[in-house]
């Protein structure tokens, strides 16, 4: 490999996903996956295929469908585990096992309540078995980085001896500053000859901010693969942000002579997709892809001041894809129209899909003149998540006002086929559809976050309401996209109680089977 | 000063508001000044006092009325700027002058269409007129990262001798990594000896997700003042966030042994404050203060797994203030119960206020079982916009549904006292309500942003409405507290029109004011 190439692992579909409220089904994964192939990263951590079996069913999917990346399935290091991420990612092109061993006292004493010498049996015996599976393996040290460097180091010297071909060196807890982490690598390249011969990785947390900056300091130190995820969501803080990462070796290319093979132009459109799937929002000021991130999107008074460009902007807009909202149809636009446009962005929609949106297309164009790209994504992603839908909604009614309390009627069609009625007077319009609903569902589904956001500006603006919603201690979440917020929150509320349904269905079946320990309670790199 | 001790100077108020669709008002302006004071910052740059009256007007009633930290006003590198930045601020305990003028030959050329040797003598002149009307002078070479070191030095030595007594070096563009932003600096230091004898400095713009990261490495260069801004706002991608460079410093004191004086229990309550008041939303994977940052927020099933704190968490959430959501009234509260929590909460508030508060109170109280610590800190917050309201809300009727296009009625009272109503079929009920809003006051305000958040969780939680506008090519925000989110929505859209119109006036006003270069078209550090 080119040694000034850094390798791009990205976890959003694993660390990403875990992070508290977010459920995406293997639909809205397989999509996720399709824009990280499009976007050029070198490795998709796919899921943590024990977890449960729909994990295991969209790593799979993922492994199936997905064509340029590596394919990695995660698992602690145990044999079924092993055996259960081998049979998830094995029909990948390019198959990748990557196990994990924490190697910090404090999570042997207090989590694994195990000793030093076990876990140098087990990261030995799982990597062996890896290794037996799939020429592909990747080790993981949880918690190195409060570690003695020692043990870490004679942990890895096994699991090289056994196989390993990455060795990732996470800062689970987000504890490490630049300089540690570098002396820290660096120990590690003294004490273990054989990591010159694997790919080192890193994988940072963002606890104290310092995500980004320890990334590209375990890169300075010699790490070439970067485990990073979109809009750097991820356990608490998240994980080192992909386009950051990507932007920082980018920008200050010939100062660190280093490159990724990312496609940057897709890094605006990944981040909106990631945001819109997940529920999760991009601050403004967030860098890279945050709506302020460059001045030329909103400082239109600035533009006319400053002769020239780079006397205020490092990067350019166009380079992140930030230009790609040029794309408009509107009302009279034809299907022809519509499949091209989808096809610029990067759908292939054809027969009854096409038809679908079309319609889809046509219902929106009839309320704003004009259809952007922005707004085209939204639809054709809200479509996706049509395909699991358990309640469908057929009408509904508000009345809202200062002067008496909101009343709301909704029917809806559950997903025995049943058509189902209800109402409900409220505090608010938002809060009497949703008790509409759970009286037409007898659901007793208890609200926990609720937010609206408009896709693109202007009064005519699709709204885009993301739900999340808790149902017998399984909490998920559902979006809508609509012109009309009440319906957009309808929309979302279904959803999310489909999804919560399917969530406590799941949980009441995998209590049923005997499992070692519950995977979904394991923290992890 | 204790050489270990680094000064947290914060520009929440000025490069903070400078972000695009942020309008604050004095009355706002102030309650962050006296939020920022109880957190303990040592140095709050108030404002930019020549941009405009409004920006005067707040920097000199934060100068009078906050007590404890360095009250800070901007200024560029002319007289006229020096003397309005001084009048705003020497009724201070301690007043500041900033100045700054830029040294990097991209600047220089095209952005002032100077000279190195012009730029000398303007820095020399304005720094010498600052130090004769303020003890307190700070000088900073803007875009010093793309500077000529030795020509920065050269300035620098200037801005010594004059009397500066803090030297920043700000990273204008976000461009500088932490190896080089330490080489620039120590650079800095052997070639300017009087820097030893002065405060350093430093000022990071987070575009390459590195402002954290920089500014620690420039307090291990040697700086003792970090620039940063609650919540990392600031232009484009904003300035280094200031929790996140004091919860670094506190969480990983012994291996830096660095302090600061700030309080960080009142950190997520600051936040809380500024995204509220900016309408700046803070993503939930934002380190400190962002939702999920804490594990346990969110992670309950994990708490029952783990056995030791420690091993995921190297933070406590009480530690930043996170436990503060304890405190509940209920519909049965009454006055002194209500003003006892307010006053814990910092609001001090009594007779006229403390009526409206309560009346406030029991309207939310009626619609909720529990009143939260945040409600009322939303609406508290909610009504100190009140002060400068120019449109009220009379009353609002909204029909939604599915079947048929939703249509909505308002009566407004207008700043001139009259009574006007609207009415629109728009294509949903937020839409409608804007639109009605628009045929009542007869204005053509187009919606650039609209969001809605709910403040705490629930199906009974408050919402809380942001929208931003551009009337007459002013764009404004404003913000709305209520249970309804139309009505939520409908309060923030008049306030937002309210901040505009205002918005429109004072540009009109100042157009017919001779000026040399209007300070709002001009980049700041």
């Amino acid at each position: 490999m080119d040694p000034d190439r850094v390798l791009i692992f990205d976890t959003t579909l694993r660390d990403g996903e875990q992070s508290p409220g977010i459920s995406l089904n293997t639909a809205e994964k397989l999509e996720i996956a399709h824009q990280l192939a499009r976007l050029g990263v070198d490795v998709i951590e796919a899921g943590f295929p024990i977890a449960s079996p729909g994990d295991f069913q969209a790593v799979q999917a993922i492994a199936r469908e997905v064509h340029g990346p590596v394919i990695a399935g995660l698992a602690r290091a145990h044999a079924a585990d092993v055996d259960r991420a081998w049979e998830a990612v094995r029909d990948a092109e390019r198959p990748r096992i990557h196990t994990f061993l924490s190697t910090s006292d404090i999570h042997i004493e207090h989590q694994l309540q195990s000793t030093r010498e076990d876990v140098k049996g087990q990261a030995r015996a799982a990597v062996a078995h890896a290794k037996a599976l799939c020429e592909d393996v990747e080790f993981s040290p949880m918690d190195a980085t409060r570690a003695d460097v020692e043990f870490t180091a004679e942990v890895l010297r096994i699991a090289i001896d056994e196989g390993a071909t990455t060795i990732n060196v996470p800062d689970t807890v987000g504890y490490t500053m630049p300089d540690e982490y570098v002396a820290f690598l660096r120990s590690l390249y003294d004490l273990v000859p054989g990591l010159a011969d694997v790919v080192l990785s890193v994988h940072c947390h963002d606890d104290l901010g310092l995500a980004v900056a320890n990334s590209y300091a375990g890169i300075q130190a010699g790490a070439r693969q970067v485990e990073c995820a979109i809009n750097g969501i991820g356990e608490r803080a998240g994980n080192a942000s992909l386009e950051e990462i990507v932007m920082l070796l980018h920008t200050r290319g010939e100062a660190v002579s280093l490159t990724t093979d990312v496609v940057t132009r897709e890094l605006a459109r990944t981040s909106r997709l990631v945001s819109r799937l997940t529920g999760y929002v991009v601050q403004p000021n967030k860098a890279i892809v945050g709506r302020n991130a460059f001045a030329h999107e909103s400082g239109i008074h600035q533009d006319g001041v400053l002769k020239e460009r780079s006397t205020y902007e490092i990067m350019d807009a166009t380079t992140v894809g930030l230009d790609a909202n040029s794309l408009v149809l509107g009302k009279h636009s034809g299907r022809h129209a519509l499949r091209e446009a989808l096809q610029e962005l990067g759908f292939a929609v054809d027969g009854q899909a096409l038809n679908t949106a079309f319609k889809r297309f046509k219902e929106i164009a009839d309320k704003k003149k004009q259809v952007s790209a922005m707004d085209l994504e939204a639809l054709v992603t809200d479509e996706l998540r049509d395909e699991l839908r358990a309640y469908t909604l057929s009408w509904f009614d508000v009345e809202a006002s200062s002067r008496r309390p909101p009343h709301a009627t909704v029917e809806l069609v559950t997903p025995d086929g049943e058509t189902v009625r209800g109402d409900f007077t409220g505090d608010g319009p938002v809060d009497a559809i949703f008790r509409a609903i759970n009286a037409a569902t007898r659901r007793e589904a208890r609200l926990r976050e609720f937010r609206i956001d408009s896709v693109t500006g202007g009064q005519d603006a699709l709204g885009e309401a993301s739900v999340v919603l808790e149902v017998a201690g399984q909490s998920a979440g559902g979006q809508g996209v609509s012109t009309d917020i009440i319906e957009a929150a309808a929309l979302a509320y279904v959803r999310a109680l489909s999804n919560a349904e399917r969530r406590v269905a799941a949980a009441a079946a995998s209590a049923e089977e005997a499992t070692t320990a519950d995977p979904q309670l394991t923290p992890t790199p």
